[in-house]
């Protein structure tokens, strides 16, 4: 009964769905802030008068963050080659998850965002064209590209570009998922840098969680892919990341499958697929085990199970279950912040900030084992997250703007009384 | 003093100008079409119902027309190499202009556009990323982009994406001037097909105007540019597009500078530079001549001058004297048509029917001296070239949705009903 019910839900949402995007083509629209009335506006906006802008940036090139769009426009690219729940379906069909996603960038933080779906999938066409754009944008989100291609999509970008890059399947998956931890190890009074960790799955999402991990101070920590543990010298199933990753984790060296070295782990996250952590693993954990089990629509284990197996604080990707780990929490105040600032990059100084200032949303005597994370339609959210990372990226010498730290408030609360 | 009351307005207005783009910070936004409240609006504009329209685009191309943005979204592109008065400025500095155009679709059209300044020069680089980035538009309006490459850049993208194509600087420029000339020429009672035309400018715009003359049955036409008459074999100064201009104009193959072969003829149009026609040359043309003297901000020869040489009907490209050619009259119709079509290309029928439609709204009585252009805040404009163009395009079989001449007229209604 519950399944069918669950079924015919699911049925009904699609067809909404389709309905709603068919009736609004398109859920993105351009509007002007200026209007055009007579031949003097027509002369302020367009010619002679814009000659004007376009000198003062000619000879000094950061003005155009004064007289553009530039200032508060971020581009959403893909080439749909990895869209959650669908795979490789190419730029066409990834357009209405951009659309949705730069919806969301707007109603949560009034950043205008674009998308660029980009009918590509070789990796060096990816970069010049999104090189050769970057003037139109303060900063740019990659979303949905498959891995390894989209970490070197990001990487050789942060070098050719002086705007932020920011790959959201993995830092805005790391960061929620590190500040739902933050609140989870308040509650089992276990300290970060004395943690066992085990992650399963070593995809994008995987490699930039144990890399924020790692800033925050945590030294034991196992990925496990398909093939069982990352070790150095492991023989089969190794890549360049894989590698990479195995210089920081598992120093140790312990080979073996999950369910060996899952043993006495304090935190388990699954970025893999549904059903693969069993109640008998769980039950081998160490005491109060916190268990992030994000593979979408199935978790790596439903979180009744987890609870009777033993562990104390369960996180998924669902919205129908407490604690879910949402990127919405993360990339609106992030860019926010970092447009606020005219920010050159995304560091990592600015990631671990915005961890900690989702978790600190909650107040200590306020988290519960079904509240470490903050719920996605929480207004203090993202203004919150602007300005810690607007604050770290001025600390780390990124920002072109160095604003004090009231005026960032001053500057940032007004941004979100405009929403 | 009235030259020093002209500077001074100028130089207000160039004030003015600055301050209203620093104020604005951009005169583009990006506002959502659907709410985002709750988990149930977060459910149907994002995951998981977006996954819907993805699916249906991914098994049915076209498909993207009905669920997504790229329905009423055109791209501007530039790379700021030729931008009007300012000449190679490049991509960053050009991007007040784009803006500003695009806030010329929206408001007279409701054509939603977006700037893409491209950050580079080389002609193989500009068509490739345009390519890359068609999914998400509808139409590509080129803009600033300098001669020859804007003719290479225009032709080889009209063969490798399936939307239309239309590089303003020419083909809005040809329509608004042609026109003018329309109606000019029933003034004058003289027949189209009967007339001499010298037009001197090899540039882009001069070039897209004896092409369209040509379609509309000029068979008498001499080109000049800076070395006199363009002639088949002539040996210097040549191109590819000037040795393309010669074969279907100057069949007399008469060499000569301007003032020689000026003589006779019914029509002088100027896309050159500022005062090169004189009141001599003018005395020499045909009785009831006709003048378009486009250079700007300083005319081939002054509206006055003309008069006194005895000229009949003279258009700048001014908005302080009558009959401006001024390219808004074309643009955002021909775009707002195109895209209510699905239109994949933007063809010559298409441009001829838009020249008849801005003609048309001057009734033939009301034809005068100062009035064969229409005033560009004509609001009937937009909306009659939107229905002569799609009509066209529907005629022509380049449109994907072949809609009925009253449906064309009910969407066309509707949409400028909204603005």
């Amino acid at each position: 009964m519950m399944l069918t019910k669950g079924v015919e839900a699911l049925t009904n949402l699609k067809k909404e769905a389709l309905q709603m995007h068919e009736e609004c083509k398109g859920k993105l629209t351009i509007k002007s802030k200026v209007p055009i009335r007579n031949a003097q506006d027509l002369s302020l906006a367009y010619s002679p008068g814009v000659a004007e802008p376009c000198r003062k940036i000619s000879t000094s090139k950061d003005t155009i963050y004064d007289y553009t769009m530039k200032s508060n426009m971020i581009g959403i690219v893909s080439n749909g080659s990895a869209v959650l729940g669908l795979g490789d379906i190419g730029a066409n069909a990834a357009l209405p998850v951009m659309e949705g996603k730069a919806v969301l960038f707007k109603q949560f933080a009034d950043v205008d965002a674009f998308p660029l779906c980009l009918e590509t999938s070789n990796t060096e066409e990816m970069i010049r064209t999104i090189q050769l754009a970057a003037p139109n944008f303060g900063g740019i989100n990659l979303e949905d590209i498959k891995a390894p291609e989209c970490f070197m999509i990001e990487e050789k970008l942060k070098d050719v570009i002086d705007i932020p890059v920011f790959h959201d399947d993995q830092h805005g998956t790391a960061i929620v998922t590190v500040a739902g931890l933050l609140n989870a190890l308040k509650l089992v009074k276990k300290d970060i840098t004395n943690v066992k960790v085990v992650l399963n799955g070593a995809g994008a999402a995987g490699i930039a969680i144990v890399k924020l991990l790692y800033h925050f101070g945590v030294r034991e920590m196992i990925m496990c892919d398909s093939k069982g543990a990352i070790y150095k010298d492991r023989q089969h199933g190794m890549n360049e990341l894989k590698e990479e990753v195995a210089t920081f984790t598992n120093q140790k060296q312990q080979s073996g499958a999950l369910e060996e070295v899952i043993t006495d782990a304090d935190i388990f996250i699954g970025v893999s697929v549904g059903g693969l952590l069993s109640e008998d693993m769980v039950k081998r954990m160490a005491s109060d085990a916190i268990i992030f089990a994000m593979a979408n629509p199935e978790p790596e284990i439903m979180p009744d199970q987890a609870k009777k197996a033993g562990a104390k604080v369960i996180g998924t990707g669902r919205s129908d279950f407490p604690n879910q780990v949402n990127n919405v929490l993360a990339f609106p105040g992030i860019f926010r912040g970092a447009l606020d600032v005219r920010a050159s990059d995304i560091n990592e100084q600015m990631k671990v900030k915005a961890a900690e200032a989702i978790a600190s949303l909650i107040k200590e005597k306020d988290v519960a084992e079904d509240y470490v994370i903050p719920n996605p339609f929480d207004e203090r959210v993202a203004s919150v997250v602007a300005k810690s990372v607007a604050q770290a990226a001025i600390d780390t010498d990124v920002a072109r703007l160095k604003l004090t730290t009231s005026e960032i408030e001053k500057k940032i609360n007004q941004r979100f009384s405009n929403l």
